[in-house]
């Protein structure tokens, strides 16, 4: 039975969520084959079985995860055989730092840069939907990010700074080869390119060239444009 | 022969450098013994023997290394027998983020907060050096960084989310124990809290209770006030 992903998808199919983009890439990780099921906000009744309502949720045989932390750690577990997401200890708990980073710095940082371009690549059915959350969790319209993108994009390149530092002095935020550190980071970079109405980043910035060596990794060179 | 460690003091005698902070606890970690030689930043000639001008300096018998992360990296070299700084691959690469962030994030924005206070405390005849060399590299006088402090107040407590993030769920960022990633945000936390001329955290924030953490896995409570 061939491994199932739900994944958010755009109006034109573009898969652009930070979290289900790690979880895929855990997944090719992992060596593990998969499917994705592309999936609209407004879908909560696809994944009820999953007993919470966003994705990914991951359906492998009679397993059903949810939450991208919960995925990889269901992975880790259940594939031990298989390449490790973190590597020996302290090894996951550093992970756990760059998460919060991730999370608690980069995600509001490109959040405030495109949530007005992910609501118009949106299908029609999920962007009233989106608004009110996004306006409710913001505390500001669409417009009013929108109208505020230059100073957005400055504080993102002023967050992105420690990355950069980092990768002119080693490969991978792992070191020789990307593990969940890489993942977590390269999901919210993937989810800022492929949904932003204009390109956020040089082609010769370093974290571009880092992008290409995560995908080169796992064989999935090509993914940049669309991302399915 | 005992090991010395050339370590920056202020004319009251406190330690507040960051980088030294940080040499000190790798030297607790390995549980090695060493006596500080508290340094002024005038007292180039007294480290000259290192090649450069800048503190940390390690005096391990004929051993001469100077930078913290060379210091560190010769610990873990020189002391394979002791407990490791880092871990098992890719632990180390993993504490580079930390350190990336740690430079790149965290170092910038307190010391936009604690110049002013940093030169009031130094030594006088280390004062011009000081007042010269900070406001060239931060292109703006210590009254005027003094002048925005609350602004700079407001921007360091944004920068310590993902950290205080990361101790909600686990005692350490290396987690069960502290390794070179936690030594390098505590030395960054340990020369803010040491050199403000007012407290900086809440006696009940999350990394006031990882610092007593950190401290008291080497045996160095009661380092908190003065640092020597």
């Amino acid at each position: 039975m061939t491994r199932k992903l739900y994944d958010l998808a755009a109006a034109d199919g573009t898969r652009f969520s930070p979290f289900c983009w790690r979880a895929k890439l855990a997944l090719a990780h992992k060596g593990l084959d998969y499917e994705t099921i592309p999936w609209r906000f407004t879908d909560k009744a696809a994944i009820a079985a999953s007993g919470q309502d966003k994705v990914p949720v991951l359906v492998d045989g009679a397993n059903i995860v949810s939450d991208s932390q919960m995925i990889a750690d269901y992975l880790e577990r259940s594939y031990p055989n298989a390449p490790s997401l973190y590597g020996e200890p302290p090894a996951r708990a550093l992970c756990m730092f760059v998460k919060s980073w991730t999370e608690g710095a980069l995600h509001p940082a490109i959040a405030a840069v495109v949530m007005p371009d992910i609501c118009e690549r949106l299908d029609p059915r999920d962007q009233p939907y989106f608004r009110q959350t996004r306006e409710a969790m913001f505390k500001r319209s669409l417009e009013e990010m929108a109208a505020a993108r230059p100073e957005a994009e400055k504080t993102l390149r002023a967050t992105l700074k420690p990355l950069q530092r980092l990768l002119a002095g080693q490969d991978f935020i792992a070191g020789e080869a990307p593990n969940w550190a890489d993942h977590l980071v390269f999901g919210a970079l993937q989810w800022a390119r492929l949904i932003s109405a204009k390109p956020l980043f040089a082609p010769d910035d370093l974290v571009i060239a880092w992008m290409g060596r995560v995908l080169a990794a796992y064989g999935l060179e090509g993914e940049e444009a669309r991302g399915a």
